[in-house]
């Protein structure tokens, strides 16, 4: 199992390296990888080990080939089926981000309770009422579920969610989700990431105005 | 200085402290709260000790005084002007969580290079051209941004936020900023969080189909 903190950096190298690729680049150095993202070459070319991707000492790396190792460790083997719960401006985001980004990725579904919304093709994700969750993510095989909901609701969300077969959640709440063993959450709470920035700014401030 | 994770559960704190008054409750046991925050009623205890809220033995903590307690440490003396740039899917939505939410955090403007969107009120706030940010950064006395533009321009808006007097960041692009030390930066990365929960919960998958 690769840990957490390497997957978020093979993430963000093969975001790194579509760019590289898109400006016509064919090879790539690790130092270089390792500048643009932040990290160190060491770090690089250890997680580039990970993945099993070939370097060669005088071009560098193969900018196709090491997407590909990206894409097979991060992938796996079939594509994934993603439902997405909440149809909001933050909701349409994520839809609109994704919409055709990843080959193995798909947002299968969406749900709403808003009638504007049910019904409608949104970034190319169709719309269903919430009160059809469970029958929609069981016919189409959905293991991924993705919370965009107001926090009052997410509790009951998760919940129909984990009943319908979803292993893997993304909380976008600041609910603290109740789910049972074997089923991964990944939480998102974006108010704390602002009053963070907010308080350790203002610290700074404070701690110049002593000096 | 309170670390990090702290900040974190406080500003949590606060959120669900918002719902139980609105639920009409004047008092709350740090063991409720703890079940409500997905922590332990020790750690809860010890976070309103950080914030000096004094508790009552037989009636619990009064839920006004204990907002106010966590309002002291988290906001600050001063109202905090914040500046978003990038008013799309995930711009508005930042806007439009916190519009009135917070009477000490106001998004004061917001930067976009589409002429449809400059010069018009977006969830409450104002949009102006990129090209004006340094001169309505320094006008309007802004020294916090958030970043919701594509990943390619997210140093260059960095770079000018900076340059604005911007002393704290909130990220939500997969680039490392280059910034100077004294400028607190935190980051979002959705994408590498919905990568994170494909892989881990994929890995469960393949771990049963072992067995």
């Amino acid at each position: 199992m690769i840990p957490e903190r390497t997957i978020g950096r093979l993430s963000l190298y093969r975001r790194i390296l579509d760019q590289v690729l898109d400006q016509g680049r064919t090879y790539i150095f690790s130092h270089e990888l390792a500048k643009l993202s932040g990290n160190k070459p060491a770090q690089v070319r250890r997680d580039l080990n990970v993945v099993k991707c070939p370097g060669c000492a005088s071009k560098g790396y193969d900018v196709q080939e090491m997407i590909r190792c990206i894409d097979s460790t991060l992938d796996g083997p079939d594509k994934q089926r993603i439902a997405l719960v909440g149809v909001g401006n933050l909701g349409r985001a994520v839809l609109h981000y994704f919409l055709g980004r990843r080959k193995k990725l798909e947002f299968a579904a969406a749900f709403d309770r808003d009638h504007d919304k049910v019904n409608r093709v949104i970034h190319g994700c169709r719309v269903y009422h919430i009160d059809e969750l469970n029958d929609v993510i069981r016919k189409e095989n959905i293991r991924l579920g993705v919370i965009t909901v107001p926090v009052s609701e997410a509790g009951h969300i998760a919940d129909l969610l984990v009943h319908g077969g979803v292993r893997g959640i993304l909380n976008f709440t600041p609910a603290p989700l109740r789910i049972p063993p074997g089923v991964y959450v990944e939480n998102i709470d974006i108010t704390s990431a602002i009053e963070k920035v907010v308080y350790f700014t203002d610290l700074g401030n404070r701690e110049k105005e002593k000096e």
